[in-house]
């Protein structure tokens, strides 16, 4: 049985760890930090937990959660991750970061996140479906939620050099901004409307930028996401503009993706339209799409749940991957439709 | 591994009843009858189950679904599965009701439901927290949905003889009134508002009344349902008036519960008022109270999954019963918060 | 024209006031208050009457105030409501208080909100339907929420001596919580939830009791509010048992209820059961009722939108009482449904 | 006061014009016309104008409308209104068509909606902010909802040249798609969801290229729209590229569309992002929009209500103008935030 750490449990992305790792056969959650709420039953906080899981937050030293943890799971904020990192590593755990602070080059990560890296070391940028490195590897960055399924709508295309342009527009669920109430999360904000945010300044656009540019150098990428009246999922839009001979040959369109994703199990190439319910609690990325017969465009659109595959879910993916397991262990189950 | 069928598989009840098999150690789906399908691929119809069942929709003749399995779901309409269900139980199979046609006396069953009974059995009620015989019987009527949470909110108290009069107001999701679009499940209509039907003369009343006075003889029960904009889950307010002199002693009530309940793991008394978010997807039961300190009235409320622990989830433990297993195998697993 | 002004007009009631004043043909808003917003045009707080209202946000005295208005609405917290209405009152305006400061006697007021009261004056209780006082008053208590929605299901029946008890089970809106961010609007807890709370202590409780014992001392009154996901509009189901001989004849208690609102333009008694579409954006309250025909209950469903008829709306009802004017005017719009 | 007629108004659209018309201080609705519900009065059907309205549904042929109505609004499915127009415009009625049947060239219309035209005219399009010919127009076609949010989107840029390639992702409330309840708008399938639909075909695009290339020939245009969980309003993003050394200059781009809007009371530029709550229930399109510093992108929003700014509140603008009144009569009222 694999240990599992989790420092910062307390928010959605620390729940959802444990959701899921309390069904895997192979890993165990044995640690729940949180400074603030050391001592509680993990249910009182994670309601759906109560009678499932019997772990209390804690607050360890990191040796302390390096000793017992094979693997430990970094979901605290973005800044805060690199004081954790190195030390969990140097102590012998391996680590899967949720947090943006790996994600990036040094340079890129300072400039889009306005701050200083104060403990930098290089990862593996944790999309398997992208990099068979993380198979193996000691640090994983975990994507962003907006990047995973952004990404994956538009890779294929991207790598076999068809995309000129490519605008990404996403609509996310609100769990993605957290635990925390805030106005847009205030419910008479969010109800009966769709908010529209960062029009052209999400620093997740750095991550989508890096990961099509080593696929196809220079394709131009533009990203505006929006939170919709949803609680899970993040439905994205990707307009691709090709070149104009292109367009039109949907069969050719659909072997590129089933050969970009012959060895990727959670890639689900759907007929029709992908909806979140299909993939509402599961791990699975919906992929579909349409040629624009008049035009010079190729629409995808992706369909994930943004705590799972977008978060916890990718990030056991992960862990599956660095400890030599079957990459779908603990993961192999559909979403919660209706 | 024991042999599933699913008769009727078409709708929310039989999808979630695969979803669950999905996961289950110990069982396997392997018929799914709906005549209108048949050779579906089910993914197709259920389309989180994409990738994950292989299975076809089929229309197999009794004999050859009870020679394939050890144990039948029948998941059509009422008056629908008396057709099947003696047939079923005659070649051998064991089976499990989700229709109210095996739920009432016969006489009760003609008078409520306006119809003859074609072809009737005797069943146990499948609630095992009040019915230790579900453990080995040949034929189980699954609940109805609003009976499971209001009769597991007040059992307890009206067995102590406390209860004189119940009066459950139910706020239901809409998933309950099934597959197929209506007026009352059109987004415009049940959005931002809250809608009460049947406010005097709901069916589930007589299961709510039958198993209330087998625990207390002549105890008042009223019930009005609603549905609330949600897909899922049945949050149930048991306002209960009892003898003048008792009310006030919360102590001796929570030990009233602890004790009913001592033996049944998927319901949980919480601190507090339940939330349908804590049981989403899960088959448990979340169950609160307040003594109202300046009268004779206590209030439980209740919180189900409606296609869970109302139907399917509680159907299936119901088959681990019947067939000698663990009753919480392949159903001991959180709910989906948030 | 009257001339109007808003203590504390940040929140929903406030901007509800000025939206319903827009289109108010004998009453202008000339003065609209908040010390934390000074300076700031409505409309960069209530986003929607940019463009309508110019109308900045002012911190005047109490006497300028009072010189500049004919008429107040206060709609500041419970405690704060105090500080104001006397004073203004003292200096010839006349007062509509929106909060729960003048409508109950002193010494149910202090025990209820569990503070000392440091300028009670006497208050007509602000509901038209049954308090025709309001007609001239020069200070008015608007009701609650629940208890309007409340009140009005049941007055009928309880003034005609028929209810021996009477429970409300409501499901409200969440913007009767306000305008400020909290755990309970925080989409994620309350999308796909019904949050029941105060199962037994909400202060509302108190006018219930007040205005129906007015009508019928003694009548048994217990109350218990829910949050259902919608941002506007009260659903109230009133469970009332009455004499055990009296159930069963519809159009008798039809007619109570015609007779008893023949002078009420805002009270639709409609066929079936009232839906909160229906009543959205407007000053209705609409009832419908069934009558247990195996019991000795009679259900009665009210729908108002809660910040309308439960507050704002039937605030400007009021005014055009005391003001002499028609009590309708500018409120006789339909809501907007869908 | 100008009598007016709807043909078709058992709909959404004639819900509304309904509603609308109850408050327009020149205009009165004397005839609905049903062929299904006639004798049926309106507060049946659209509850929330019981009381407010005591027109029924009648089914009365075109010359007795043109007798009775100085203008008429047709609110029939595409390919119906051709069979009503004409005749009520040889009958002396203006004529307002909310149906796609006059919006278009022929053949355009006939290529983009698959069917012969059976009475042709030539129409305005009636989006006054573009077309001040409606002022006085005999016939006039009333928008699409998506091309309304659209065009009033991207207009000032397109007309000024700036635009080479406009890119419209859309998000509609489902009310856009009727009363009739229908697979998409079962309220488990659209809650929690986002539906993309004709990813690449919707026949919106027509309007939206047709109005676009008036003000700059050639410009490329697309068009994705999206059903998300709310009942009115679409909101847009226009993803704009233009000319690469233009970006960056915010306040040229808001002098161009101040100056584009400086006559046309009901588009509201606002800082920051529009949201669909200060809009609902208004006739306001509200635009806001950002500029893509590093790029060749200005992001543009527009939020209008489909059934007000997209339907019928825009036919009333229309109204005003072809019968001389003040643009703004009867539609000078705030959203109904929150």
């Amino acid at each position: 049985m694999i240990t599992v750490g989790i420092v910062g449990g307390s928010g959605y992305t620390g729940g959802e760890l444990l959701r899921l790792l309390s069904c895997h056969p192979e890993a165990e959650a044995v640690c729940i930090t949180s400074r603030k709420l050391e001592g509680t039953p993990v249910g009182d906080v994670h309601t759906h937990l109560r009678g499932i899981s019997s772990l209390k937050f804690e607050s360890p030293t990191i040796p302390e959660i390096a000793r017992r943890c094979d693997l430990v799971f970094t979901a605290v904020p973005h800044g805060t991750a690199m004081d954790w990192v190195p030390g969990l590593l140097d102590e012998g755990a391996k680590v899967v970061d949720l947090s943006a602070d790996y994600r990036l080059p040094l340079e890129v990560f300072e400039k889009t996140y306005g701050m200083k890296h104060r403990a930098f070391r290089e990862a593996v940028f944790g999309m398997p479906e992208i990099h068979p490195e993380v198979r193996g590897a000691e640090l994983v960055a975990n994507p962003g939620c907006y990047p995973t399924g952004a990404i994956l709508a538009a890779a294929p295309l991207v790598k076999a050099g068809l995309a000129e342009r490519v605008v990404f527009d996403s609509k996310s669920g609100i769990s993605g901004a957290g635990i925390a109430p805030s106005e847009t999360s205030h419910y008479p904000n969010l109800a009966e409307n769709v908010v529209a945010y960062k029009l052209t300044t999400h620093r997740h656009s750095a991550e989508m930028r890096q990961e099509l540019f080593r696929l196809s150098p220079g394709v131009k990428v533009s990203f505006t996401p929006h939170v919709v009246p949803a609680i899970r999922g993040i439905l994205t839009t990707a307009h691709i503009f090709v070149e104009d001979e292109f367009v039109g040959d949907k069969a050719e369109i659909l072997k590129i993706y089933q050969e970009f994703y012959r060895n990727s199990p959670f890639v689900r190439l759907v007929p029709g339209v992908p909806s979140l319910g299909a993939v509402r609690g599961s791990n699975f990325c919906d992929i579909g799409f349409e040629v624009d017969g008049s035009g010079d465009r190729i629409v995808v659109v992706s369909a994930i749940d943004n705590l799972v595959k977008g978060a916890s879910g990718q990030a056991i993916q992960n862990m599956n991957l660095m400890m030599g397991l079957d990459e779908i262990e603990g993961l192999w189950f559909p979403g919660g439709a209706p």
